[in-house]
């Protein structure tokens, strides 16, 4: 080992954040503007950041979040990490990063968070340069993505998919706080890639301990109101 | 960000490598020997290494455990990576890396492995310069470890706890190709710090579809011979 600075990757953050919007699984991505030879090419990444100098992993995560949506107290949890020497063997993002970071960029080793966000939460989109936007899963799942953020993308709805089936709860960071079991069932489907059977549902999760009915109904659609449900913990 | 060098840590993969000998919970430690103010100073830590230059963290870990124990196919899993700026503060451990890697050592954010080996698997422990061994979990935890390496094992020991609720056959990578009963019992409640019920637990698992039952007893125990069984994948 001589050469010490191919020894010194960068280090930074990404984060895949899932919201759902009472129909769809979303995911909050940056549009990215680059210009190549006097055009202009678009595309979607990850909002992340290179790790600050005295920053450890998870407060790099949460200040990549709070500054992008100005909210606090969300779910988040790391899941992986990548590190892929070819991770970075597109020039187009080696040149977007050392105009915007100013850094000489080599190779770069991210770790990766999930995070969930509650649609229905205002946010507050904080950041000048950049303009973030929730985009539908599907939609995301066609996209060309930045470095290896799409693999990053299919890991943590892996991970979240995993996790949710162990610890049933964190369904309900993505839910909004009050829900109907529709919405719940859609969101359970589109995570597990099932189609489950609307009564059955219906009565197994009637009898989750943590699901509390409500003496509301939701307004303002066009079909018969549904009753409304809130998560107690 | 200005100042380069700052903001490039080194990146390193650490392996929290267990074992069961058939009553107790092992782990694989280094010996490491440290000259200080002409006394020599003796502590342990885990396996790892300093990514290489065109190295992915997978194939990092792969090549501790095997420069290690000279044995392929292990699992192996990344579990964690640690970047607190501070699991560098003590100069013990930067000196020691140092004078080892001949690298002028700053920050170092580590990608954390669990990996599981059959202790008796005959293990050729290949690295002239390192001392090897398997230590007793319960001893290890009272030892004064480099870095923050109590740390990841902890974080290692929950992650397989966890991951072998969902995945029980995780347990048999773990059990010797031929095991009993009690062997297994044993192994479970060390990993869940529980103590079950020797009848129920007896009950349970031979229920098991993987868990098939030889006509072979075991050899050589000053106890009643008990009868031996495999895993079935």
């Amino acid at each position: 080992m001589s050469n010490d600075t191919i020894y010194n990757p960068h280090v930074s953050v990404d984060c895949v954040i899932f919201g759902f919007d009472g129909e769809k699984l979303k995911l909050l991505l940056i549009e990215r503007t680059i210009s190549e030879q006097n055009e202009l090419y678009n595309d979607k990444k990850l909002p992340g950041s290179i790790i600050l100098a005295d920053e450890d992993l998870d407060d790099a995560a949460n200040r990549v979040l709070n500054e992008l949506t100005g909210l606090k107290n969300i779910y988040l949890s790391q899941f992986h990490s990548f590190g892929n020497p070819r991770r970075t063997e597109n020039p187009r993002d080696v040149l977007w990063l050392e105009k915007t970071t100013q850094l000489k960029i080599g190779r770069i080793v991210t770790v990766a968070y999930v995070a969930m966000i509650k649609i229905d939460r205002k946010i507050q989109f904080k950041s000048d340069q950049t303009s973030a936007n929730w985009y539908d899963l599907n939609e995301v799942q066609k996209m060309n993505l930045a470095f290896d953020h799409a693999d990053i993308i299919n890991k943590g709805l892996e991970h979240i998919r995993h996790k949710s089936e162990i610890e049933p709860h964190l369904l309900f960071e993505l839910l909004p706080r009050k829900f109907t079991i529709t919405q719940l069932q859609t969101l359970y489907d589109t995570l597990h890639q099932t189609k489950s059977d609307v009564r059955n549902f219906r009565k197994k999760v009637v009898q989750w301990p943590y699901i509390v009915a409500l003496d509301e109904l939701e307004e303002g659609v066009p079909h018969r109101a549904a009753r409304l449900y809130k998560y107690k913990k």
